[in-house]
């Protein structure tokens, strides 16, 4: 994701890359600059000199988030599967073995980002909506060429279902890592997972009548 | 909520109460031991004297919400309501109301807590799970009763959907908080419905087959 959304400076990268780490393993107000510069093997000067402040690692990280949805998240989701349904339930399972092989610690990091601020400035929050949006998004191209090919009924707003995925993943996340088990995740995964099948099912006898 | 969850003591009633508002609006982190001596108008002897870390007050606070869940966000949210479906979605009515009423600055307190703290000590880990437990339990309890009379498929498995609504208003509260805007609740409690609506009319195709 870095050598793709950053400038080639090493140092600047090896930064950007701390921030995700640590933002997402810490949260951003429990990591330090001492932290970062720890974890990026960098000097304070050279932080400074990228990042005057560490507000301005995290719109950086957000941005290297924004750059890398389809890179590093969707790609690997999606690879082999064509299907556009299939796509919706392979990115939420990719979250699931994020979830899995972390012990049920793993946090969405923007997820994590936007509840912790309570109170982010303009440019940070913006980022952060930008970030859903991105999200949202991609699953809206899904759930449309779905119902371009009869799966889903006419009547469906492609866009507020696309939301709905992002709010079962977000909260399904929060409730998994809060219990430290799958089970919520999966319960609301397969709650999705039953209302597509009926609105597929409605689909396919909206076809047959025509 | 404080009254009938906390001792009689007035300044340990205070500062839970300086807690339940700070943390609820800068967050667990941003709130110091000074920002939460001057809302409860307590001096630091007193706060040490009932909770020797902040970490204490967290788990008191923690503790008013579980004990609170019925009299303070139940009960109001379901005054005059007995239909056991329209109790859900009155119960999201009042987080919508909530996120309204804030210029959509609302956030879950348990929820914003539970993303906050990355790695949270067992006890307060454990309190945030048995919160969400308890929220859950009282939406299963309105599904139950909804099941029984025929008014969701017999297949339904209650437990999982009442997580699922609990997922639905923490995404859908996640988002309208980060954009600033109610639509992504909006659209996330519409899908809901929806789905409530195909289980509901899946039920009433149930019984006329009996």
């Amino acid at each position: 994701m870095i050598n793709q959304v950053t400038s080639p400076d090493n140092t600047r990268d090896r930064i950007i890359l701390a921030g995700i780490r640590l933002f997402a393993a810490k949260g951003y107000q429990s990591t330090s600059i001492v932290d970062l510069l720890q974890e990026a093997n960098a000097h304070s000067g050279s932080f400074y000199h990228f990042f005057p402040t560490k507000q301005d690692l995290l719109l950086a990280v957000l941005k290297a988030y924004r750059d890398g949805i389809e890179p590093m998240l969707l790609a690997p989701a999606w690879d082999g599967i064509d299907d556009p349904i299939a796509k919706v339930f392979a990115l939420l399972a990719a979250y699931r073995r994020a979830l899995d092989s972390s012990s049920c610690t793993y946090g969405c990091p923007i997820g994590s980002l936007a509840l912790e601020l309570h109170e982010p400035d303009p440019p940070v929050r913006e980022l952060l909506s930008v970030n859903f949006f991105g999200w949202v998004h991609h699953i809206r191209r899904c759930l449309d060429a779905a119902q371009n090919g009869n799966r889903l009924p006419r009547a469906v707003d492609t866009e507020q279902l696309a939301v709905f995925v992002l709010t079962t993943m977000e909260g399904g996340v929060m409730q998994a890592r809060t219990h430290r088990s799958l089970a919520a995740f999966d319960a609301s995964v397969a709650s999705l997972r039953d209302y597509f099948s009926r609105l597929e099912s409605a689909a396919r006898e909206e076809s047959q009548s025509c």
